[in-house]
């Protein structure tokens, strides 16, 4: 439940210009004003489950992005059933000016979005409800390399498009020319991942494997409470920073709090000290996540 | 739309130990929070209409009512299409423990709720759906006067209960007492309106006639923004005011403010010009109404 100062599940990522949003709980749209990153570029939004504190938001951001005149579609994310839910929510945001696309995950398909370098992901999670964790990787093609292009006499004016390009396939002359030519292997791009609600899930690890930000749920710091959280089918501090070492993880960000842990930072001992590089979520925190030099 | 520091509608009214909700939007149940009042003793919600800024918070509130372990029914009070509406929001709130019961309102019967010495009217209003205007009204008994009692010769053990209930009606000793007998005329109660949404009513001072605080919405202040808050079907601070002063009300707050006004304080004087007791309402503002000397 929201608390003064502590809002309900929600996470934004801004990538080129575009914005995920991922669950919209109540008083995510009063984050998002407080941010002043506008709502115009949101294009998606991506439910881990229907939980009420994961989706009670969403008629009301619906109402907002409708009164900024959003004419775009806007493509929602989630666990099956995801129409008929927002179909009942909108009882309240109805005659929208915007389509809404939906899109049912299906728990075999890991892959859910792929647009030239960005590629997301989802995991079937373990919670009372059918959930899922998301990734998203911004992929990095490899660096150009004019040894290599002078090497194979590859035409000058080829240079830009082909080291622009993944995946570029230029004729020319009537001569191929592909973007392998010039760069080098794909460099190591970036990763964030999402895991909201669950108990700890075997392919987790895997799922995060190397994410340079992994932000993952621990409703409860105190490790005494490790029974309550498996009964909630929730986490720990540490439970979650074990996934986080397991994957081999950057950092990891501590969320979804329980509303009896008004001081989640007091446990955050039980975290570093199984994983080092964690801190406890707040609202809005923000973090740049760089390409490597 | 909620404003960082501005949630969205709702009224709440602490008579005797309960407590009535009007309207529940988005972070209703945050602001309930900071109050410190707790849940517990909201036996009532009555909803002005359905517009997402009057109930989006309703399912959340619901959960946290139930994480609250509620047992006792609640009563919900709203226009046609209640049970409806509510149902579509409960598809994230389900398995509550409490039971939800409906009084849908009908335009042609004013008094909604009766209780002891309390009494609930609405009235239908004119906006762009089904609109209704709530009163909550405190009666109070006439002053009990033992020199009428002595004249009339009514027994001393019967004074207690005859001045404790105003419809009291006692046979004794094959004598009947009623509490008109002892009491002096009903003395001035107290008499709480809150309206919103809606362009002013004919029927709408008489509604609020007396009260001793009306909460009326107004879009802008500016009087230049009249032409707008019609097209809205909505009212300025003067339209709000001029009501408060035919209605012969004690105090006038302000509400609903568009979130093009982050400012509405800087237009007051356009209601105090017409209705001096007026104030602009913020999140939480409060007042203990007390009966008269």
């Amino acid at each position: 439940m929201p608390l003064p100062g502590r809002f309900l599940s929600s996470m934004i990522c801004r990538v080129n210009g575009r914005m995920m949003l991922f669950d919209c709980g109540e008083g995510t749209q009063v984050s998002l004003r407080m941010l002043g990153w506008g709502f115009k570029q949101i294009d998606m939004i991506c439910f881990t489950h229907f939980h009420g504190d994961h989706i009670s938001g969403l008629p009301g951001l619906l109402l907002t992005m409708a009164n900024a005149e959003r004419t775009e579609p806007l493509m929602l994310f989630g666990p099956a059933g995801l129409a008929k839910i927002v179909g009942h929510l909108c009882v309240i945001a109805q005659d929208l000016p915007f389509k809404l696309e939906f899109h049912e995950l299906n728990p075999r398909t890991p892959h859910i979005y792929n647009e030239d370098m960005l590629r997301m992901d989802a995991l079937p999670l373990n919670h009372r409800a059918p959930c899922f964790a998301y990734s998203v990787a911004l992929l990095r093609r490899g660096k150009f390399d004019p040894e290599r292009a002078r090497a194979q006499n590859i035409p000058l004016q080829l240079w830009g498009p082909l080291q622009r390009q993944n995946d570029a396939d230029i004729v020319y002359e009537n001569k191929r020319y592909t973007s392998d030519m010039v760069l080098g292997a794909p460099r190591k791009g970036l990763k964030l991942v999402f895991c909201t609600d669950t108990r700890p899930v075997a392919a987790l690890p895997d799922f995060a494997r190397d994410a340079d930000l992994l932000i993952c749920e621990g409703l409860y710091g105190d490790p005494e409470k490790q029974q309550k959280a498996a009964a909630h089918m929730h986490m720990t501090f540490r439970e979650a920073a074990k996934i986080a070492r397991k994957a081999n993880a950057r950092e990891l960000w501590l969320t979804h709090f329980s509303p009896a842990v008004p001081d989640p930072w007091n446990y955050l001992s039980h975290a570093t000290a199984i994983f080092p590089n964690s801190l406890t979520g707040k609202d809005r925190m923000t973090k740049t996540l760089k390409f490597e030099e």
